[in-house]
């Protein structure tokens, strides 16, 4: 099946930027980035990527289905955590190069170091930046869930 | 000028994931993406990319300061239109290859188009998915500036 047959061509910077054509942009591997926040507290809780066929099964189903990166497969967020991302609204950027997703959360959790949000450290700025040490703070102080209870074996797909 | 002095090197997932350690990610072009939020709505304004110097630059003077990969310059945002996005809180995510930059909107807009969030339309799914015809919605009524008056013959940074 071809997953192509919702998207159109982009032709011109008008009909990207000013009209309803949905004509999204995949990078040189096929993917576009996904910037996932709560519907209710607006926080951002993880960016990931999507492909053709991910942000087709997206808007298919209304739930969230990501591309993995590390382990290049089709990834329904909450398969194995049950921590689905039930989607509330979907926009797409200017030009249609970005995707917003806003979702609610079964069971709270995003981030599969076990944090409510994936984005749990602050880097100090301004009049806290001191160039010769940078040091991240924790914003949220305790995990939502045991990371090695739900995911057992699996491997972390953090990549050095 | 070396702006690598702040960056750690990364030697395990648990430096990465679990310490204060500042360790982020660049990718195979210098980049990391970057989610721009309204500090008091929630709402995502923009996705764009820092390289190693516009993160350096927006932690020391708390102000956006993004990579353009269109013009492939540094891009204090905000000096042509006087838009400037005052830094209210920076995070990093759990493998730290994305930064989530909480700001303040100068003049309440952020999209080159006019519109207050570059993401002003949206994307129907679930039981308003229809595979034979995707339309846009406008989600913003009105944009908030004219860009042919603030930026004049400036290229317009969309790439088709």
């Amino acid at each position: 099946m071809s997953y192509d047959s919702i998207y159109e061509q982009r032709k011109s910077i008008e009909q990207v930027e000013e009209s309803s054509s949905f004509a999204p942009k995949f990078d040189e591997n096929g993917l576009i980035p996904v910037i996932t926040t709560d519907y209710i507290s607006g926080e951002v809780l993880m960016q990931g990527f999507m492909n053709r066929e991910a942000l087709y099964k997206t808007l298919e189903l209304g739930q969230a289905v990501y591309f993995s990166r590390s382990r290049k497969v089709l990834w329904h967020k909450g398969k194995t955590s049950g921590l689905y991302q039930i989607v509330q609204e979907i926009r797409i950027d200017d030009d249609q190069d970005c995707i917003w997703l806003r979702v609610d959360v079964q069971g709270g959790a995003s981030c599969h170091v076990g944090y409510r949000s994936c984005f749990y450290r602050s880097i100090p700025f301004g009049k806290n930046f001191n160039k010769d040490s940078v040091d991240l703070s924790f914003e949220e102080s305790k995990k939502v869930f045991d990371p090695t209870e739900v995911y057992k074996d699996a491997p972390n797909p953090t990549i050095l």
